[in-house]
């Protein structure tokens, strides 16, 4: 009945794993998806929350802490705690078993939590495919300052490029960061269009999960770009999108990014907690050839 | 900022609510979907089920507390807490936010939670439409003993009757306990077969919520099954769904079940928590007018 | 590029198939689903329906044909069709590329429909999962027969009880029939308290694919209910689940529904037409073994 | 009873109608989902596809006719005619009633629909979110010459950038045309990078509906892009959305872009055919507001 312990080594090594690989980001959230937040326990969130902090401090441009939880007071108390050991935002995913009904009700939800650290960032974190909330980002944001006076952007994690294109330009005015969740199937394009012509509040690197991995190439994908070179900046996105393609037909979830991250960094993530199960030897063996053919360790050999 | 106070009254009133409205209930769940138990903190939890066993005695024939949690952990605590105050049994939800792949991640995991209260019954809430986990329950039920050797049966809360019936099929030599949790749309068919006719497995009372203001006309139809008068039988189900068909026009959900409850009870069952909102007003007088039309509030008058 | 030719044998032999199996049918359609009459081109629905009318004759207690199409006016075409050769009714589903927005305009497709054979009994074939229309059939009912006179009722494939039940119960005044098409998961019941029950306008047999092989189990069950030995009635609905649930795991549509008549009466479907593809070999020989198992082949012996 | 005649007028004024918005474009196809083909039964098919080869002659690149259908004969025989009458391709969507189970199922389909046209170029339209067929289209090119020496391309029609993305990557040896179909979305950023820049087989203007009417801006947009005045195209996008975005809000769908393409061409479309409805006098009204408010109907007046 013993669980592993949370996986505080994978989670603290965040800067050392993107040292490793050789990139910065420019913000970090954690107990979210990936960092498997919703599986631990209230201690547990803590207890990680205040490793980052910690351990970050120096390493870490911002350290963005998600205390989303399907009860709000639980979200409350994580948000009150952020603020108290010097966490630099928080993030909040709409609820989702009990779900808001329209827009009003989830704003009310949201307000309550940023209310708890009224002195911090606060993000909003769009998933709706997770959360089966289909409100559009675009409306959520659409008068949010005045319920929300932190509010400081979102994480668009959805493949609604209409909503997302509408979030960036109704609020061109408003100093928010748009972080774009989906990397893989478009990262480029709207780093080059937001970021580069007149949206520079797109943050240029983000919290995808992916940038744990395939960061070095991604840097690569957006420098060639800066530098007008579009042929090589494409060829980066294709790469990187051929290895997705690959994990994604052998079952892609969080076990097995944690896998890959382990495979790319040698900093060992440690196993997942249930519900999930450790990736298979089979998948790890496949993604790491594939890895290698497609020249992605070659940064660690 | 402030929350309401976890709605204890409305809770703990259950016993004198079901002796209002004129019924009794051979098996309770607390902190389920209807009670809002995944929209309390983890003390709010413990406190709410501490309340239910000592004011349900003599009252309520079991008490099952709800502890499913998306933490393993948390949901480990829940039922460790749940033996210690002498509740009647556990009952868990599958994780929804990260989830099991297959029946057996999904059996390891309630498996986990078994063990933190060995001495409890244990039984499965299915409710596939709210958490997406497809696993079909009578696959899940086929060797669940010598893995959770407390398993006691499960809450089915989905339309599939071809799942349900062979999950009550396949188990007939098991006492296990078969909760059906969509009355308003089938209880009476499965009420009159499998209960009386060789399956004394079923749970003749069970845990849906709207036996908690039907649930006199619910049993009026049972005693006319009982005594072979279909004619009124059916004729009480056609009845019970009228009301459902309509309320749930109006758009139905947790805040409207607490308002019905309320009117026919005229026990004040308290607001709902964010992420829900309070029934309107119009809903509410909607509700009354048609309860009153069916003859649903004579009970009270 | 040749294409098998349209199975007229297969359809033509309904009349015989249900002989072989030891069953009669009230209510009969064709081109539709099983038959495939969405495959077919006008012309061969035309030939089909043709040879169903002759071949039918003095077998068949009523022949409805599937006029549906996707195409308003080639619907029509066949609707008048149908009434020129002597069909006893026709059936349309609802179009489903584009799709109604809203219950008046799906009223007003099927109303141009009826009204290209205005002396034929018309009947809705409701099955939103697979057309993606989800106006419930209810609502559908309410004051249809202003707008279709010869609107005489609907086969119903769907999961939700609650729709079919207020369906029967808000139409007793008239003389519909309902149609159940899930019969595999909740026949049963239905049967019981509808037919029996006050609802005599509950088609006693009907049109659903499962009645073409297990017909005569089915048939068993109902004597079992009219002689009020429930015990047999629930054995008999039990056997032929467990029938339905292996071949459900392993993958059951169209195709696997014709090697299983074929199997069963000895008569053989010819292959189905692409998008299509024959049930393989192994699908056959596992279900023939099934069928043993549980007896279902023992009139054929 | 009558229907109204097929929309004739509209379809062959296409060329006038890009014409009169000051565009034209290099492939156009006909009898898809905007031109409702699948409403029309198959001699009016015939009909729109001989007018369009016709009065498209000399106006018109290339003359696609779509000729998919649920029956697989059906589309053969429309298949035929195309190439009879001189068109310059056909396109074909997956059946979507009895759905193919895998890749070579649908392969096998179009394959039978591309050897009754064996001179005329083929192409997929990929449309997952109407047909239900998930098919990944970069699965489904996958050695697709081998099976259809004819096939020339695909519209992608879905929102998997990955997908996309794979596909073009995947086949850059070979001559295909990819035509992306969600433009108001994520064109700009697919037109930059895959026809700039190492991938001239992607068409440069294609058949989306929103092409129609905005197909001025459309084209402002590209140009900016070539002349790499990025902010400009990225104004040209935003402003493309901002109308897309106001629409949807208000139920958009074919009969709504017929309309609009009514009000900037001032070339009456004529009314959709049933199931579909009219758009209301509302819609227009805000529609043509809109469309002044952001300058689209400047080129008209």
């Amino acid at each position: 009945m013993d669980l592993p312990p949370p996986n505080f080594h994978c989670l603290r090594e965040r800067a050392e794993l993107l040292e490793v690989i050789g990139v910065s980001a420019r913000l970090n959230t954690l107990n979210g998806t990936t960092g498997e937040g919703l599986s631990l326990n209230v201690s547990e969130r803590r207890q990680v929350a205040e490793e980052w902090v910690t351990k970050g401090r120096n390493k870490l441009d911002q350290v963005v802490i998600h205390v989303g939880a399907l009860s709000l007071k639980e979200s409350q108390e994580l948000a009150k705690h952020a603020a108290e050991i010097g966490a630099d935002g928080i993030a909040v995913i709409a609820p989702f078993f009990l779900k808001p009904w329209n827009k009003d009700v989830l704003v009310n939800f949201l307000k309550e939590v940023a209310a708890a650290a009224p002195a911090l960032p606060f993000y909003y974190y769009h998933i709706p495919a997770l959360t089966g909330v289909k409100i559009r980002a675009e409306e959520l944001l659409d008068g949010i300052q005045e319920k929300i006076p932190t509010f400081q952007g979102l994480k668009f994690s959805d493949t609604d490029l209409l909503d997302f294109g509408q979030c960036v330009d109704q609020n061109r005015q408003r100093q928010f960061a748009f972080l774009f969740g989906v990397d893989e199937t478009g990262f480029l394009c709207f780093r080059m269009h937001m970021v580069n012509h007149g949206c520079p509040n797109m943050v240029s690197q983000d919290v995808t999960s992916t940038y744990n991995y395939l960061g070095k190439k991604t840097n690569q994908m957006l420098e060639a770009f800066e530098r007008k070179d579009f042929s090589s900046a494409l060829n980066c996105q294709f790469c990187i999108q051929r290895f997705i393609n690959f994990v994604t037909k052998q079952g892609f979830g969080v076990s097995q990014t944690k896998a890959i991250m382990t495979l790319v960094s040698g900093i060992p993530m440690g196993p997942p907690r249930l519900p999930l199960q450790k990736a298979s030897r089979e998948f790890t063996d496949n993604a790491k050839a594939k890895l290698k053919s497609l020249d992605f360790l070659s940064c660690t050999d």
